[in-house]
């Protein structure tokens, strides 16, 4: 049987790198003000893969960009940058609103952080445009402040859609273009500025990034309704409570009779919930394939992500992020 | 009896530019999420005075700069992208916390409001610095980007001192010129860099913004215990509400016996006030001269700001920044 994939050869490959990068984070992280740390620390650490930071790294090296001697290496820098954005963002993300309290879905933390969340996270926000300044590209710092506000479209569109069962597939891939897969799509793309490729070659890259970040989110979206995650130790249903409307719904809805229809829009669109309806969204989900074929839809923008990839030389760089691809899907199974 | 000091002269010297500015801050608030120039709309409308972006309108025409024909001049896209971080600033200003809620202090529209007021707010931070990107001039970007993170870092600060009477002065001094006087600095130093001048008038212009912005801060704090306010149609107290430590309750708590001390813990440290408590705190700060005294710390620095702009040409461009200074102390009277 096939090993799946992992992270492992993307991190051994960068790994001396990302352990500059974690230093440069943790170095601008710092501040007199002594809650923006702590708070920056916690997200940051909890933050996890470091998958963006490490694309931009591994794609700086695919693209053949070899470090000068004595100065931090522009990959680098920009990886914190990236990070530092997507932090920003998750910590946005993390706001609540009254409405939410009213459903009992805010953890204590998050009721309480609402105001250093969304400031610490501008703090972050305007680090990584410190890096891009230091860094002097201007062309990088167009692809950044460009990618931020269509993240913040997204973020914003996704909101819009929020318990709306008549929430297309085609305004769902439009949100988590937006939201998640136009970051994964800057982060390629400057591997190709910072080794000044050909504007082909940055095209190519961001195509990479973007069908694999829609890939990943997909995936995501697919686990959050997936039973196996409990045994991980992660929670189910979180975007069902939340009344988000992902591809599997979107799915399930479409090809639902008029009563599951009735369903979805009680539990979603009204958020009135049970402690049974998860179990019966699990089933409808099952009962219209709409987990697998969610999972099939991300296997295929895996494969335009690869046949991107392959334009380039094989290698270890090569190898390494094709091993990310599969691992994005792996985990799907 | 002298006329009290107003905008218009400032207003009328930039009227053209502004105009370019707002149309330029029209556009760029645009967006397919319809959601976002709404919300992005109503606030840019109700933010008013435009001081900050007729402040760098202004200081650039004071450094001599002459728009070249055809394109938009350098300090009108600057303007806006100034404006849009102040918009921004605003925005997550109006994030509220549950313990917030708990108080009964938030507004409806601030309750429902959290995600996309934090949203929005991203957006045309994004779009200020795309403004900036396509200005060109990284000088630029290392001014607002690094004003961007100290704002941020003051207003942490502001939430860390809530609430806390044990706030110096130097503290208070702290936070205002970080999340206000900051931009302001910004702001007026631009003036310099779109006309090119030497390092030294950009730090002259950079310093009188400073503080023009901490004497424009310190009336603002004063005028929030002001009763002429409600003449005007405005709320008084809010600060006090909010128990924010803010001068005239530095001061007032500094020179104040221990009853009086307990009273300002009480309401401001505890939070628990009554109908009455807000006459007694105006009692207060009238017994010890506070509005008085931050009034007049307010024209000492002021005074500094004028003796920066004072080593410009004389001319209808300083007559106007100087009403412009007299404006920021006047409206304290």
């Amino acid at each position: 049987m096939k090993r799946p994939a992992s992270l492992a050869a993307l991190a051994g490959l960068v790994r001396g790198d990302l352990e500059q990068v974690n230093t440069l984070i943790l170095e601008r992280m710092k501040s007199p003000v002594a809650l923006i740390p702590q708070l920056a620390g916690h997200i940051i650490a909890a933050g996890g893969k470091r998958l963006r930071p490490m694309l931009t790294l591994a794609t700086a090296r695919l693209c053949g960009y070899r470090p000068a001697a004595g100065r931090t290496p522009r990959p680098v820098a920009l990886a914190a940058a990236v990070e530092f954005i997507h932090t920003a963002t998750l910590l946005h993300d993390d706001v609540v609103d009254a409405s939410d309290l009213r459903r009992g879905l805010a953890t204590a933390n998050a009721v309480w952080g609402n105001k250093p969340s969304v400031l610490v996270g501008d703090f972050l926000f305007s680090r990584a445009f410190q890096l891009m300044v230091d860094d002097g590209s201007l062309h990088v710092l167009d692809i950044l402040s460009s990618a931020s506000a269509i993240i913040a479209e997204g973020e914003v569109l996704q909101l819009v859609t929020s318990n709306d069962t008549a929430t297309t597939e085609d305004a769902y891939l439009d949100v988590i273009r937006a939201k998640t897969a136009q970051l994964f799509a800057a982060a390629t793309r400057i591997g190709a500025v910072v080794a000044e490729r050909p504007e082909a070659e940055e095209q190519a890259l961001e195509r990479f990034g973007r069908n694999l970040g829609i890939a990943f989110q997909l995936v995501d979206d697919m686990l959050d309704y997936s039973a196996e995650q409990v045994e991980l130790g992660k929670t189910v249903g979180d975007d069902f409570r939340d009344g988000k409307i992902t591809l599997p719904v979107v799915l399930a809805f479409a090809r639902g009779d008029e009563a599951e229809r009735r369903f979805w829009r009680r539990t979603l669109e009204e958020q009135e919930q049970t402690e049974d309806d998860l179990r019966e969204a699990l089933r409808l989900l099952r009962k219209h394939g709409a987990l697998r074929d969610t999972l099939a839809r991300a296997a295929a923008y895996a494969e335009e992500a690869r046949a991107d990839l392959r334009r380039f030389a094989a290698g270890p760089e090569r190898d390494a992020l094709e091993e990310a691809i599969d691992f994005c899907i792996d985990r799907g199974y």
